[in-house]
């Protein structure tokens, strides 16, 4: 995924698409990879997607397809791919239709929401018309979090879908430090599933979740069942719950 | 900044130190550049650091320094700079004076946290001891929010500040789409600033934060008032707030 604004970078406006689109694919079985943020430099996202586009399956980017002169990723993602830009037809005349209805001047600001490389497929926006696009492997969306989420459930229909991971959390009332040699013994012992530590501090103890990931249900149920059964030996033989 | 973990690429943990790390930095007047995330994946770490801390002069990292076995920031960091990594003796005498102190056991997990790439400087942890570590440009820090912001506290107090970016922010009720024409215009009669435009959508109609921001406060002034006679030209002669 490519993340582009540079209110993003400022930290005036707080991402909420990465982890959206994360948890999507998730759901839908394709594995995100990377993600980058980058703020509104043209050869910067050019250069970044043209990297990723041709090391990953997929990529997807946010932000950047609005009306205004900082709204540079439909001539970004054209200068990336060496295709002309223009005026998509059946985006102008989504546009053109949606402000006419509403009685509004469609201003040569809102006409540059129909720019696209040439070739491009739209993607559909229910939320404000203003659609999105797709190019190869390259599906473009808008940085506004509801507009971008129902963009990207339009996307993810049209994906052949993957072999979804399952993963089981573990609740672990040790801290990481209690329990990292035995989760690295079991992990070496259970191949074929990720098994993945995520510390928890409240202010005065850590704690731990254990998330067991795999596409293998019989390996991921084993390894369930491992950790499950060396915390219940730990809670047995040794001291309960301990800071750090 | 480089944000590393597969918890933050499936969407089960949602990351929140990029946005405290872009407003840090913009407080402190450093540009952050570029964000990327990615999993725990060795060589894709140290891949990764090499081409950010050559291409920028910090780098910031996040996540992968506790005591569990997926927690290989250090040895990609070693790798990245191809240095032998080991325990550091102060951050083991740290280590050890805690666990002592608390009456638990010392184990080879928790002394994982004292391994850092030979040569490597510590970040202090006021909140649970195990430090951060600096090495070159590239400063290395936990992935637990509030310990993250503890380290970052202290990497910031050790760098030279920056001058820091000003701005002003101007609340527009019209859409993007309204104003994204004389934004245009204005910009480019303001080339010492940046003027970035920010759409909200509140499920009925689009509103705009427009931001100037300039380590120039002249140039800031004349631009924000420029904005501000735009938009009150816009309410005397145009119809009120407008969807998209």
């Amino acid at each position: 995924m490519l993340a582009i604004g540079d209110e993003l970078l400022s930290g005036r406006t707080k991402d909420r698409n990465i982890g959206y689109l994360a948890e999507m694919m998730t759901v839908a079985g394709i594995d995100l990879k990377e993600v980058r943020i980058v703020g509104d430099e043209p050869h910067l996202i050019a250069d970044t997607l043209n990297t990723l586009r041709r090391q990953y399956d997929y990529v997807f980017t946010s932000g950047g397809i609005g009306p205004t002169h900082d709204d540079i990723t439909a001539d970004a993602v054209a200068a990336a791919f060496s295709l002309p830009i223009g005026e998509h037809p059946e985006a102008m005349s989504r546009l053109s239709a949606h402000y006419v209805a509403r009685g509004l001047e469609f201003t040569e600001a809102r006409r540059r929401m129909a720019r696209t490389p040439e070739g491009a497929s739209l993607i559909d926006n229910p939320v404000s018309v203003a659609p999105g696009f797709r190019v190869d492997n390259v599906f473009v969306m808008a940085g506004v979090p509801n507009v971008f989420q129902a963009m990207l459930g339009k996307v993810i229909e049209s994906l052949p879908a993957g072999q979804a991971i399952e993963s089981v959390a573990v609740a672990c009332p040790y801290g990481e430090g209690d329990i990292g040699d035995p989760l690295r013994a079991l992990s070496k012992l259970h191949p074929g599933v990720a098994i993945g530590s995520y510390p928890r501090f409240d202010g005065e103890r850590f704690s731990t979740e254990i998330v067991i990931r795999s596409r293998d249900k019989a390996a991921l149920d084993a390894a369930a069942s491992a950790v499950s059964t060396m915390l219940a030996d730990k809670a047995s033989g040794a001291p309960a719950a301990t800071p750090g």
